[in-house]
């Protein structure tokens, strides 16, 4: 993709995102329809629907052979990444955006033949638009992100971590996970793998492990993490394969190589 | 105390909570000096000791006779909480304040008599003050904070709790706070007890514990979290004492119970 294509589509994309975000603000009192899909922890609601269908309407009609991935099935049926393929999350965080009404992300990644261009993480409640293109930079707003240090202690690091990666589970060692949460300085948890890739972006935090994630979570975190110098691969140091489920790890590229290479054992025990 | 004397403390201590943010708001920009103290993980900066020299200097001049607990060190000797009492933490939160320069608080209890009369968490950065006087409710900024749920199911709760209690340590049963996490809906992990504190208020956590506070990590929150139908106590349901660093839960009452009788079992394994 060009950069005059990659910037005609982000401009769009841009605009589309952030008249997402202003319908959800202004919907956000009334009462929301919550369904209960497989698992309680996986909420979906009315606007949620509502928001990916509103994308996926706008993209169909400007962009007929561009395909959709997308976390509430309104997408196309993707089985291999050719062409130009939006990967979106309409909420990002969906715990948070019903218990505490703010902290969740519109979250929109723009891949061109596998590779990532376009990457759109909207804090709807801040009103804070995270976004890069490739080779082009990231920004927060209309500010430039800073790109990540060159080092960065082991022992100073802020990662982010599900907690339930440190109970007994089937994706990830758990005694590793909690030597890993002893040896780092500190640990968050912020309910939105979206805005956690942004965090990490942003310098906030210095990396975010999780697992069991789909592409629509990470697909525009990887390509904002990118422009500031991060990696993300898998938890074991693999290249991520968006068209399946997978553990995730990005973060600064010394601290990456610490997690894979101190804590991160393939598979269980 | 009487609502008179109550008022006219809130008042002026409201006031220095808001010029001493609006001071750390301006000096955020210049470069910290960090000491280290005993763990590399407490932090300490010259705000912090400027912040609570500032309000040790202010009350001592309005209020000879009151009494400071301050993390700092600039504050009295307190072995009783007869007469009032002001429990400072300049910064809550220091972790966040030097890697995020966000997410942090400003946190000021008021105890006469050992009751609690005023509570005030300033979220500094978001300009967001949580504010409470006994008996008149709690606010966030101007807006009242409404009564926390008369019912809550267990497992539609969001907790906050820090990780390393799911590890190995000497004060809580990691298995049984591993075994709470699996029961919950979700947890978090914000960096701040003091803003821990408000978010429980505020109804966007519903419970928060923690090992090893201080009375200036909690005062405030204690305040606060009463006036919305909350409650705090140890980990194990007992009363709180200021005096000494304990173990705290704070919640609805309905999560406090079965937490306290479900999982804190008192004592190791």
């Amino acid at each position: 993709m060009n950069m005059q294509e990659r910037n005609a589509i982000y401009q769009l994309a841009r605009e589309w995102v952030l008249e997402a975000g202003q319908a959800i603000r202004k919907r956000m009192n009334t009462p929301l329809t919550i369904e209960t899909k497989a698992d309680a922890n996986d909420l979906v609601t009315t606007m949620d629907k509502d928001t990916e269908y509103f994308f996926m309407n706008n993209i169909k009609k400007v962009y007929p052979d561009h395909l959709i991935i997308g976390e509430e099935g309104y997408g196309d049926d993707v089985t291999s990444l050719d062409g130009t393929v939006w990967i979106i999350d309409p909420i990002d965080g969906t715990m948070n955006f019903v218990h505490q009404k703010r902290n969740f992300a519109i979250s929109v990644g723009i891949y061109h033949d596998g590779v990532g261009e376009i990457g759109l993480i909207y804090d709807v409640m801040a009103d804070h638009l995270y976004s890069a293109k490739k080779g082009e930079g990231a920004f927060k707003n209309d500010t430039p992100l800073t790109p990540l240090p060159d080092s960065k202690r082991f022992d100073e690091a802020i990662l982010g971590v599900n907690h339930f990666w440190l109970c007994e589970n089937h994706l990830v060692n758990e005694k590793k996970m909690q030597e890993l949460v002893r040896t780092v300085r500190g640990t968050r948890t912020y309910g939105s793998a979206a805005l956690e890739f942004a965090y990490v972006a942003e310098g906030v935090m210095d990396g975010y492990i999780a697992m069991g994630l789909s592409a629509w979570d990470i697909a525009a975190g990887i390509v904002i993490v990118k422009e500031v110098g991060g990696v993300t691969t898998t938890s074991f140091g693999e290249p991520i394969n968006l068209l399946q489920s997978a553990s995730v790890l990005t973060c600064n590229p010394v601290i990456h190589e610490r997690i894979v290479n101190g804590f991160m054992l393939k598979g269980r025990k």
